[in-house]
């Protein structure tokens, strides 16, 4: 079941400065820097009342981010779901019609399970499944 | 200043698909409908975990909901920060350089005041900032 929005995923050019921007502009606090080697970019959170913005600036042209940034310019990229069964999540949403982008979950960012919607099957929206790794302490 | 995330607006051709999509595929529950005829939409709202996630039909080929679809297709058109202070919350992010779609703020849906930013000035992400209105109930 889904429990809450975990994060949502901004793509940015830069984060020093988008990082600046949501400090300076908006009063916000960065709280993390995590590079994830495996998705070629680089991440910086904020915490907004519980739910984390993730800044997503790509390390190299092959990045997803760097393809959608290329193709639709700077902006949200997707929104994930904190789900208390990932595996029962994924499987419902097939049930229902949806195509999945992985069958099956895989590790993301800040140690936690995640796996994707097909965006044509979501009405637009690049939706994440998330659920902490069994047995892993939350990293935030 | 900042308290949580208030809403996600997400821009759809078609209220009564997207609605079953968000029931049938992801388990959610829509929880009320509310036409806003001043923004030529009707929406949608679910409540996930404290945070709303809003719908948007346009009504009218006018409607701005309407030319982004036209535009970017159907997807996240926007985020909504509750602040509160959102006299003290334009002025700061006009200090700090961002262009203000709105000096002042007015009345949205669920009687609360609205206000976004230029997305010009916010690295692609259209930025609202809301707060129920003085002496009003919260709708939602």
């Amino acid at each position: 079941m889904i429990q809450r929005i975990d994060h949502l995923g901004i793509a940015v050019r830069s984060l020093a400065e988008t990082v600046k921007y949501y400090e300076q502009a908006l009063g916000l606090k960065c709280e993390h820097y995590e590079e994830v080697p495996s998705q070629k970019v680089k991440t910086a959170f904020f915490d907004v009342g519980g739910v984390h913005i993730e800044l997503l600036e790509p390390t190299s042209p092959e990045s997803t981010i760097a393809q959608f940034i290329e193709k639709r310019g700077e902006g949200i990229h997707h929104i994930a779901f904190a789900s208390d069964d990932i595996t029962g999540q994924l499987a419902g949403a097939k049930n229902a019609g949806v195509k999945l982008l992985h069958e099956v979950p895989f590790e993301g960012a800040a140690g936690k399970l995640v796996a994707f919607l097909h965006p044509k099957s979501t009405y637009g929206v690049l939706t994440e499944f998330c659920m902490p790794k069994p047995g892993a302490a939350a990293a935030h």
